[in-house]
């Protein structure tokens, strides 16, 4: 088999960030073209790493016969067109997460997705591929904390972000962090657990960016659900750390895993007048990089090999069905 | 001023460790009479530290006007009868947590204790004594993480003890443990935050120790309650751990503050071929030692110098009632 | 058998720390008889304490046929005369680090304590009983890291004392640092590796307090030195630390174990805008408090028990020999 | 100016991973050229990685002149003569470390860099690009620990890899551990310290492979070396750790820098019955990926821009003499 031949729809951070990978670290791929509406992007994008071909409108680049596997990296909005669409185009399809921003959007890539199943698909929670949740996915199995009961997720982002949030907010860019950032914890929730969400109730407030409030959005939110098979997961978070901080914690019945407790930017440590002190990690890309990576190569072998991708479009909304519960109850109890 | 003369109602465990902290270490305290049921017992304690008076009846040594305080270290149960006499006989009172194991006997201790106000009194809660909550409580009042928003608060007995405990549920000695090992968590919840519980939701189950379902008890309980001031308190209790694990966080807008995050057991850590790995906290009093002696001489000190402890009966009440909407809720959404 | 009934000689902070341990927490001893050369010191002790004997001059007290073992809590230059004096008067010995200051005056010592083997006599290295290294010690023994083959130790006083330090140099109370401070790490590195100095190189230096050099003291110290059984001590002194930081780490053939490698301050930790703080050790009697009483609790039961101390003579002999040796090698290699 | 075009002796492991991050990480350059004695080897290369030119001789390979430089990755003996020729071929160098295993060996290098000094020559000192040492170093230019007066060094390797060692000793491969490993740490000592070696003492033995001490060589040894700056660096370096363990420590006049104190595999941590556990490193390209990328980055920055590379032919001359220090002093005090 030769290299599996890439288009790649989006060429903001994550798409260039997914041309580097696919063309540089991964040799069984290579990128053959890319589409973004900006014409201008696209010629930069060809030029920086060479790729033949070019296009402004995805479905023409989806008829090109040449490309064996697409890679969606635009904003969540445009996934179901773009996804049902390479399905019908019999693409192998790796889509960013989250899958989209309506349950009938997800649905309808479901759907699609059946339709086109003996191509691969998969949908980008990357820290599934973290090699430390992986680690932690592999003990859990191997039965090193008996059955997990309990896992908490904690994701927060540094303070210095929260203007630029609103902005965003204000502008109708974002989504509540319930919904965005929620969509890592919900999709590790269910990976560890095993089990999807019942019952759940959340807390919160904007207690810093009082402006988000108006908008039915908050600077940190505190949900529990509990799993429809008994186990609970502990959900939080928020935008006013004093880093960027996302550790996890899975609770079993023999033991309990811990990820990123501490999260260290690297391997140094201080004795100053404040104490001990470590510092912490502020760069997403640095601390994820690997897990991009990995994802990436493992769907690469999934094309490869025949192999089924693990996380799947319904993970996609199952996620995404998670997050709205937690935001929806977070109105609720308001 | 003389020394403070104690007398001492109840000689288990607890009695007589509070007995060796008065006697021994705490210079400006003697302890002149001691109160059990148990005849034998009472010999033994009085001989063991050589204290004059010895009692089976409590209202007997209340009587004894040499006596300028007593300490209650008898069950919860029996605590409202003796906190009342006491109060009626002037004493300054120290009484271990939980205040009562029903509301209705805290109101009464609450009522006594109004009426003997000029006396000082104040309930066990020793993890607000313990150094390190000290300086989180200290560091939260200088603002060193802003205002705080959310408590979480993790308490967890090893495995080890859950047949025992399993017994005492069966023989109604023990009650659920939302309430009893709760009970530390919702006085520091509500201590942090500074906000009563307005809404509870919590999950769990008898995940190990399947029997304790009958009995509404359960080994693992996770809960989330908003406070009346909008802040968010994240509890959870267990006997299922690998240690005794107490640990707490107390998340502000601007900084977070940790006590206890790895209950490491000693100053030891080593590189075996698991790991590097640090052993971490069985006992109980070895953890607490500190705390216990110093809530006592804070305790004396109010009584020598005329301040009123900070820890009252109202908060006595106030977490037992927490306790009760934990276990409630905990039953409601079983 | 009665209490052991102590006599202690110096009324300074050590003496009457080691009053309160004896009085206070260790039920079989009871501190009948204290001297000083002061007597107003003398006096305030007795009446803070209870103790009926008051002593200007040690060989009076020694005289007291009531008392079966003395403390001596003296300065170092002292030790010989009253160690000789309460051999030759056939007491239990406790005396203080450092054994002496000169080599001869040890084996004086030595020889005084030999013809009253029948007494218990030790000398107060306190980190061999303070539960971490005492743990470490167990680990060793119970094979758990091979053949020790490394000690290092690490003694840093903080900063902050150093102007204090240059006065009492000048005014010829202290002695280097390899040897005041020294005496505890070339005690661990005995113990620990089993051996005893064969082969010392130093280096350092006078860094910061410029003053010391021309005293031939130093504010750091760095030493390499070959034990006699092929193992190998690194001991490092100084007193431009950040903290009161004392570290320990013995490689073994097969594992690693280290001592307060991180000299947390308490079980608090935060996350600020510094990044991951954990405040440091800075209160000397906080940190060896457990050790000052196990210590002491052990002599007392070794007194009982007719069991003979773990740390000889020999051992406060050899130690000062290892640390003289050491500043030695300084003054050579500078 | 166009890519820089390499040219690569040596199709090692080493020669690999460089070749992968010239081709694939590093967008200003290529690898244009690769050169084997093994005809196999170099043809396999070429395919992976699209590679034009192909040699066995590399004398052949430097009259290139599309080449610019020349990146040396074949084993230390060979590189005197490489890197002489390739100065008088006129191409930028980069030079595996250690830069050669005779002082006269290194000279020559030196000399012949100097005569090519329009162009950049560095030796791969990788740590000093590793993220966390680069911060250290960072920290320290900033004044943050005042004057570093101590560099402490540990490299351990694994006792996994004992008995491999132990053969290539037999066979003439290996050299011993102070030379081979300490070559990182000699270097790190004189950038950290910023002074060269004066006075080196240094222990060890061959604790658990007894088999390499008729080889002059050991599994641990310890080293203390006095700079001429009056700074002091520890170095140990060992092969019979529990894992791969390469930690430093700066210790300055005013705080005190670590880095890797416990070599922490990932982010996982566990509760388990041993208690709190950390997993350790054990992948050697897992611990020094970014600092070999960041390394070949930085020096074909410095092609591009006409800087001249921090690390020169000198630094590997010193760091080799330094080693040679160590290993004489172990063998002068054995």
């Amino acid at each position: 088999m030769g290299k599996i031949r890439f288009g790649i729809i989006g060429t903001g951070n994550m798409g260039r960030m997914r041309i580097r990978n696919l063309h540089c670290r991964i040799p069984q791929s290579e990128v053959i073209a890319v589409c973004d509406m900006r014409e201008a992007q696209v010629k930069a994008v060809q030029e920086e790493f060479g790729i033949p071909y070019g296009y402004t409108d995805c479905g023409e680049m989806l008829q090109n016969p040449e490309i064996d596997a697409v890679l969606i990296a635009t904003g969540a909005d445009a996934h179901k067109d773009q996804v049902v669409a390479a399905c019908k185009a019999k693409k192998h399809i790796f889509c960013e997460k989250p899958l989209a921003k309506k349950v009938e959007d997800c649905l309808a890539i479901e759907e699609a997705v059946r339709e086109n199943s003996d191509k691969c698909f998969t949908v980008g929670f990357m820290r599934r591929f973290d090699p430390s949740y992986a680690e932690a996915k592999e003990k859990i199995k191997n039965g090193e904390i008996g059955t997990p009961i309990l896992f908490k997720g904690v994701s927060l982002d540094p303070s210095t972000v929260l203007d630029a949030h609103l902005e965003g907010v204000k502008n109708g860019i974002y989504v509540p962090w319930f919904i965005e950032m929620g969509s890592h914890d919900t999709d590790l929730a269910r990976w560890f657990l095993e089990g999807d969400p019942e019952d759940c109730h959340a807390f919160g407030g904007a207690y810093v960016c009082k402006g988000l409030e108006e908008y039915d959005d908050y600077d940190n939110g505190f949900s529990l659900t509990k799993m429809d098979n008994g186990a609970t997961a502990y959900i939080q978070v928020g935008r006013t750390a004093t880093c960027s901080h996302v550790e996890s914690e899975i609770v079993g019945t023999k033991g309990t895993i811990r990820v990123n407790s501490v999260p260290r930017k690297n391997y140094v440590s201080s004795f100053t007048e404040k104490g001990y002190v470590e510092e912490c990690q502020e760069d997403f890309m640095n601390r994820w990089g690997d897990a991009f990576y990995n994802e990436l190569e493992n769907f690469v072998d999934c094309i490869e090999n025949g192999r089924s991708p693990e996380t799947t479009a319904h993970d996609g909304t199952m996620s995404l069905k998670f997050c709205q519960k937690l935001h929806q109850a977070y109105l609720d109890e308001k």
